[in-house]
């Protein structure tokens, strides 16, 4: 099958070949079904998105999953999310990965986002044969922090809303900077690469600048930046990408300048 | 039936007339599932929604109806679909504009919510017995383009964001200005008020002047912009109406000082 | 069972006690099925969620109940519904006031969310024998209306978006302040804490400060608020609560000053 054609050929040429397999993009429907409302939807998913945007260099096929995952989810699009998550696998993204970031978007999508992928990377796991030890631990050995750079991030947030919030400030210690950030589940550049597609999904441009840094920090060029607030626009909507692309440019511009 | 009296209605009185199809608001609930939980909620639908918010003649009963549909799309409330989308066809939506308005928000509310409206709409569309030459062809022949404004939007574009992010600008010339906003399937006005409403509906007032303006330089009146602003209240929830509105009213100050 | 013995001592200590029902946090989701994607999200949900933060003293259980039940309806979390309602009524919120806080949300979430939620609360209604006497009428005797202070919120509003969305400012005087906002199922300060809980949840921060405001001078506490933040964090996602945050601190600051 296609599929299986385009999968081994990946195999062949690694993640960072452009050969993607792109999948149909219709979710669960087929031509038929959405030539039976849209004939143009039906063009669209396969010259536009599966014949162009997948194919784009700017971005190895396995970031172009992890992104739109983290999209998917972040929007709780759950139509899409078996094809995706497929995708995914296809792609390169390894159930432990993909695992790692459905835990990790329960805190930056909410935590019924990842209940409702949850219940559907179950099913995609259980047909694949995912076995239990194919999955990161409930419990791991954590990346080293940075001491000094989180003791300046837990003041700098402190210091802005300690005093309306000091649950908020103190779990965003506890759980998030000193637990799951540190999960080695995930790279931390491919942390960050979700974590910001998740705040395009869902338009939420005022929490983007720290995490888009960070991102960077850890290796995310600014070419996969860019590349990834364009295809982000066909899964979140033009007008979230728009929101956030003048929120980028200043991003890119004072690193520059620095 | 109920739904056939009030089609006949419409057709007789023609897409302007007041008399229209309120459909139920109720989704696929009954009167009684309802009361088994709200009886408010159910007054409020009969009493509100049905019987005041759908008879205003601020708005024809078609133009609502797009709206609805608009917001019900882009916020991916897929319990309101079915019964929007049968309301949308009995209130003088053709199926290949409903066609095209799924389309349309493929690409302003995301490719996933059109996906799920496709679902319920080949449906829909099947029970009413919608034929395959009833809707817009995969390509169609465009509308005339003004270069010289698309010109001047594209340069716009560019000089904001180009840099940021290259692909979405060239995308936006591409696949929106040049193809999607061309097609024949909706007029520019009806695709205008799909956007707006689609923006209203998820809180993306940032979007909005540039797409307000335009709706309005093709042909909907204040008026009718009002209106959908209003009607809008109570598919998009109070806050996202209250949020739009002082941008409503700039885009409105600043056209009548031009 | 476990549920009915939570729910025996929460009788016995009262609404106010520390001892609260967390339920599973699992939705519909067994433990091996959450451990079959991530043993990681298995134990956030067991160490994180039930053990810590739904014990937490800053708010009763009711009052988390509350919360997350206005957030998990404003977000159309549908996976979490079902459960969430349980938890509610086992934490002493009473049928009646989770079939007011549903209605509410139509206006404050959008109609789409409320009808959503009805489809999910009759069931649960429908199992535990809820009975219609038990239920608010369609049409109650209205509390007392400060006439004063709700002329002045009406000329506010009229002044500041009158001329945009005459139909809007008619609307917000006439269904919810002189009417929704005045149905006796919810008190005063329990309403305005899922209104503010609906506004972080969908990341409306614009709208928060009056709202906010109005839940502090009708008898929640800086600590409750402050509490219902932290707590929002895990079901609205980090970056909802960190937008709401500097907007809490300000409220907090000027009502001090006052």
């Amino acid at each position: 099958m296609k599929k299986t054609t385009a999968a081994a050929l990946a195999l062949t040429l690694g993640s960072g070949g452009a050969i993607a397999d792109a999948g149909s993009q219709r979710g669960p429907l087929s031509e038929s079904d959405m030539q039976a409302v849209s004939p143009a939807l039906e063009r669209y998913a396969d010259n536009r998105l599966v014949s162009k945007l997948w194919k784009g260099t700017d971005l190895s096929p396995r970031d172009r999953s992890l992104i739109t995952v983290a999209a998917v989810i972040a929007r709780n699009q759950t139509i899409l999310l078996p094809e995706q998550f497929e995708l995914a696998l296809d792609n390169g993204v390894t159930p432990a990965e993909l695992s790692e970031t459905i835990t990790h978007l329960a805190f930056y999508a909410g935590w019924g986002n990842a209940v409702a992928a949850t219940a559907v990377a179950k099913e995609v796991f259980a047909a694949r044969g995912v076995r239990a030890d194919q999955l990161p631990g409930a419990k791991e050995p954590l990346l080293p922090l940075d001491e000094k750079a989180e003791a300046a991030r837990a003041a700098r947030v402190d210091k802005s809303i300690g005093t309306a919030a000091p649950g908020l400030v103190r779990d965003t210690t506890d759980v998030l900077f000193r637990d799951l950030w540190l999960r080695p589940g995930l790279t931390p550049r491919d942390r960050s690469l979700i974590t910001v597609s998740a705040l395009i999904a869902n338009g939420q441009d005022q929490q983007i600048p720290p995490h888009l840094n960070r991102a960077m920090d850890n290796g995310l060029t600014q070419e996969q930046a860019s590349g990834a607030l364009s295809h982000l626009a066909y899964y979140a909507g033009w007008p979230n990408a728009f929101s956030a692309a003048p929120v980028f440019k200043k991003v890119f511009e004072q690193r520059e300048t620095k």
